[in-house]
Order: C-alpha cells, then sequence, then structure tokens
C-alpha cells in the first residue's frame, strides 16, 4: 500500500509501505476514502518539533472498514466510519468523563507502532471506542469533506468555543483564521453566539468565517486589534474567546480582548507561549481547552452534519490526488490553502 | 488618629497621621473595629514587592460609619459595616456582572490618595456600593473575627472553589496552608465538596483545615505530595483544585493533582509563577479563579455567617492590641501566626 512518509523539514513523500493487519482482537483495518492535512502537521514539517525521518504521519481520515479483530462489536465490515485524531478504549474514567484525549490506554496515530492516518489503509486500534459509524452506508461524496473535518478541526473548534464558554447571546472573539479558528466560529454560531468577531486578515478566509457565522471582523494585529476588539465591545472586551494559534502573540491577544471574569478557550498547540499570568490573574480571565476530546463530541457534530445543519467541511479549500498530497503540504505552509485534503477512492 | 505606615522591608510602625474627613460626596468614615493582616501584606513586608515608605497599610476591616457623604444612600451613621479589599461603585458593568474587583471606578486601600485599612479610622470612596451593612447593629464580641474574615480570607477562599468548579460531592485538593486556603477548604465543604485533600505539613493549620472539613492531609510536598494526592484519588486526580499559593512550585503542584478536564482555582497573587502551559493542554486542566471579587460574594457568605453555618474567622489565631500590630506582622512573617489580628474598640 501507499503511505506519506516524513522525511526531513519540507520533505515528505508518498512511500510503499507493508498493509497493515489486525494484530490484537480490538483492531479494525480501515480503507482511507479521504484524509487531510493539519495545521498541527506543520510544526515537524517546518522542522519547528522533531520527528523521526521515516515516519508515518497523518491523524485526520474517514473511510471504510475492512476488517476486525474478534472482540470489536459494534463495527461490522463495510461501515463508513470517522476516525478522530487520537484512539481511546471509550471505556476509562477519563473517556467516560468525556476526556478520552486522556485515555489509559489510548493515544496518537503515527506514533508507537500506530499507523498515521495518511496512508490507504490504517490499523486502528480499540476500533470499537474509537471509530464512530456515518449511519446509512457510503455518504455522498459532497458530504466526505464535511465529515472528514470531524475528524479534527470541527471538534477542536468547538472544543475551544465549550472551553471559552460560549453560550447563547454570548458575544465571541476569535484568534485565529486557520481552519480550526474558523471551525471554533462554526462552533460559537451553533451554541448560539449572537456576535462573533473574528480577527482576519485574509480575504479567502475572511469569506468562510463570514459563511461560519462571524459578524465582525477585525484586520488588525497585535496591540492593535486589542483595541478594535475593545472598541467593538463598548470597553468591556469579548464575553468568550478562542485561541485558536498556539504562539504566544496570540494568547496575549486572547487575554487582553477578554472580559474581566471570562474564559480564553485554546486549542493550538502551545508552542513558546509565556502565558499572562498576571492579565489572567488581576482580570479574572480563565482559561479552558486544551487538547480536544474530539471523540466525545462527534456524534452531536455528527448529528449536525447528517441534518445539513453545519458544513464544516468549508475548511477544506484545496482538494488533491492522494500522489500529490506533498502538494498540501506545501499549499498550507506557504498559506495558499486553509486546508488540503485528499480523495483516496 | 493613629495608623499602620511602611518604613522599609520588615519595618511597620504606628504613627499619628491626620483624621480623614469626607472628600466627595459618595464617600463614608469608618471608625475600625477591627483590621488585620494579610498574607499578601507579607510581599512587601519582606521586600519581595517593592513599596513607597511612608505609606499606609492593610486592606482588611470592619467598623461603624462615623460619617457620610451626601449622595451616600444605604448607610447610615452607626451602621456596622465590613469594607471588602476593595472598593467599587457596585454600578459599572463589571460589577453588575460580578467582577467587582474590576470595577471601572474602584481601587485598592492604601492607593492613589486612599486610606489603608490598618488605621483608627478610613475614609471608604463609593460608599454605597463598597460597604456591606451587618444588620442589628454592632454584633457581638465573638462574632467580629468572622465578619472580618468576611473582608478578604473568606471571599477569596470562595473564589478559589468557584474557580476550580467546586460541586456537590467533587474530591477537592487545596495546595496551601495559609488562612486563605483554610478558607479554600471550607468554601469547598459549604459548596458540597464529598471529599477534600488538605496538602499541610503544620500541626496548627491541620487542625483548623479539619475543623473547616479537610478529610484528607497531605503532610508531604512537591512531586511527593503529587503522588500522593494521585494514590488517594484512584490515579485520576482531584475534580478541582484550589491553588491557594502564588508560586510557580504550588502552582505546578495543582496542576499536576488535578483531574483531566478540570480547573485549578487560583487566588494567590502570583509571584514567580511559571505557568504549565503543557501540563493545562495536554490534560486539559483548565485556570479559573484571580483576584477575588469578594464585594459580590459578601451578602452569600455574610447570611451563612450570621446564621452560624460557617465560622471563618478560625483562621485568626493571633489576636493583639491595636498599637501591637507590628507584631502581627512578624508573628506572620516567622510562621507564628496563621493570620492576626487587632481589635481597635
Amino acid at each position: 500500500m501507499r503511505a506519506l512518509v516524513f522525511n526531513d523539514a519540507y520533505s515528505v513523500s508518498m512511500e510503499d509501505v507493508p498493509d497493515p493487519e489486525i494484530q490484537v482482537a480490538t483492531d479494525a483495518i480501515v480503507r482511507v476514502v479521504a484524509t487531510c492535512v493539519c495545521g498541527s502537521d506543520l510544526w515537524y514539517y517546518r522542522g519547528d518539533t522533531p520527528r523521526r525521518p521515516g515516519s508515518r504521519i497523518g491523524h485526520e481520515f474517514v473511510g471504510v472498514v475492512e476488517a476486525i479483530g474478534t472482540d470489536v462489536g459494534t463495527l461490522r465490515v463495510g461501515d463508513f466510519v470517522i476516525a478522530p485524531f487520537m484512539y481511546s478504549d471509550g471505556t476509562c474514567p477519563h473517556c467516560l468523563n468525556g476526556i478520552t484525549s486522556s485515555c489509559v490506554h489510548g493515544g496518537y496515530w503515527a506514533a508507537r507502532g500506530v499507523d498515521g492516518g495518511q496512508g490507504e489503509f490504517v490499523r486502528v486500534p480499540l476500533a470499537d471506542g474509537t471509530l464512530v459509524v456515518v449511519p446509512g452506508g457510503r455518504p455522498d461524496d459532497a458530504l466526505i469533506p464535511h465529515l472528514l473535518a470531524l475528524s479534527d478541526v470541527c471538534g477542536t473548534g468547538h472544543h475551544a468555543a465549550i472551553g471559552a464558554g460560549v453560550r447563547p447571546g454570548s458575544v465571541v472573539a476569535v484568534v485565529g483564521d486557520g481552519a480550526v479558528g474558523l471551525s471554533g466560529i462554526l462552533a460559537a454560531r451553533r451554541l448560539g453566539a449572537e456576535r462573533i468577531i473574528a480577527l482576519s486578515r485574509n480575504p479567502e478566509r475572511q469569506a468562510v468565517a463570514t459563511a461560519f457565522g462571524a459578524t465582525d471582523l477585525v484586520e488588525v494585529r497585535g496591540q492593535d486589534a486589542v483595541v478594535a476588539v475593545l472598541e467593538l465591545t463598548g470597553g468591556l472586551g469579548a464575553d468568550a474567546t478562542l485561541e485558536c494559534v498556539g504562539t504566544g502573540e496570540s494568547m496575549n491577544t486572547a487575554f487582553a480582548i477578554a472580559r474581566p471574569g471570562s474564559r480564553v478557550g485554546f486549542v493550538g498547540v502551545p508552542h513558546g507561549v509565556e502565558f499572562p499570568i498576571d492579565i489572567a490573574f488581576y482580570n479574572n480571565v480563565g482559561l479552558g481547552g486544551g487538547l480536544a476530546p474530539v471523540r466525545a463530541y462527534l456524534p452531536d457534530l455528527l448529528a449536525d452534519v447528517l441534518d445539513g445543519s453545519i458544513e464544516p467541511g468549508r475548511v477544506f479549500d484545496l482538494t488533491v490526488e492522494f500522489e500529490q498530497l506533498p502538494e498540501g503540504y506545501a499549499a498550507m505552509d506557504e498559506r495558499r490553502a486553509i486546508k488540503a485534503m485528499a480523495r483516496l477512492s
């Protein structure tokens, strides 16, 4: 089978690798129908975080169950499934508490002998706990981007909104106009936000932001953005602030525009964040969010995709052939694309 | 009149100062009946934070209204009142939102021309918004410590518990056995916590902790404390963690013992905190709390003091004559006392 492999900074390539096989009775094998590139994939792609040369990559995919282990009880061969960006058993105390990303037996794709998601087939550990079946068999092609978005960005944006405490009527600010930030806008609207201020300077991203529910666009950055958001909120700041980047600057901006007593929901993997503890303390701005427990959110978000009330796949503005997936990385790295996906069959 | 004045590190002294007068129509003058020393007073006492020599100090007091400005509507001369540790108007958007510590017109005692609380009389700005009347006139002497504790530590401990999300049935851990940490234990019990793990090695503080509702005592620190709390919680961590110190070590301990998906409520003024952003992210441990909006909590907590359901003044284990208040600082600095109060009349 073919799978994408990391070689070195700015070098990923499609290689022949062994077909996966059931290894333990709780495994399933999924034939990947669509996969995509995450903003977090760019950290190692750009050499900002270390990664072993030759390692498999990717953590977002949807596909068809090809085989199941003898202990798998909720899946059948032929099911169309969504894989969240981590696998989890669904039965440990953390999973039962909704924090599937802390699953005692769970872990990351493309690590410790587990396949990456950017390949033709994936061995899925703890398949019963991990995979979510899309009812009704193989969905229409038009639906696939929206289902694929549930693998990570839609649930991650939702987690930012939950972490920030978005409620009906909230005035929300979203820092970051990548696929996760845009998904945060969608999540805030879905949770009933009255006003959604998106910090974005890029016309293509602004268009998606507006389609997803942004009511105000702030096109400046840093201190200018703080001034602009405070002006838009009568000097009070936002009732709920989503930090969807993960850098020190974005975190500082988020805390500076948050209303006293509110929360910042953060979901970007923190890189070089010097946390603004003094603003947090003196303004009573809390922090929520973290590594999103996407699996826990999947059933509710899937229902909304299936009934057409949300279209999270609009974040995909580049679709490539599977063999051309390295071009997806390059396009996202160069900000020519918000998010790139590949269809396999 | 006499008032305590800061001279230099480890030097505070009682001095003659001018009697306060009504300056604006929203002022009141309060004759202080009892005042006390705060753990946060020790920061400048020890020279850890700068303070102008000759400046007035103190921010906790109860007393009797001696005079009111012409615009004061809710107070009468002779009322017995509690002053929260900041003054606030009670009418600005932040006050109305419950974050009185961010009041647009409010501020700190003993700063910018405002009197300190460790004096015989205090001019109270924004008196209607700031002061809380104790119904029924001058209370019994036995009640005064409990009322004085409402000035700061009781409400601050409550804010830690609220920030940490304590609910009925919660397993709570409290880092810090100072007066605020002990008050956090009391608050957690009041909010219905089922189990309260107190990190304390000091027998006198352990006794108060237990009286306030602690069910388990952890007598080790640092990594050993983390191991102990995880053992006590079946490896899961605490449902709600109160960080009541404000140092880097206490913050790290708090995040390490917090259950994934839970929150740390912090109320200690942060000093040298390197925030554990990676634990926050990967374990989904949120942060709540900050500078406590004690004024907003005062009516509810006062009702519980008046009906005898809480006795927050048990944190005072040293009572001195007002003129001996410097000894209260020394005793707290040397950890001979948990919290020192002075009665004036």
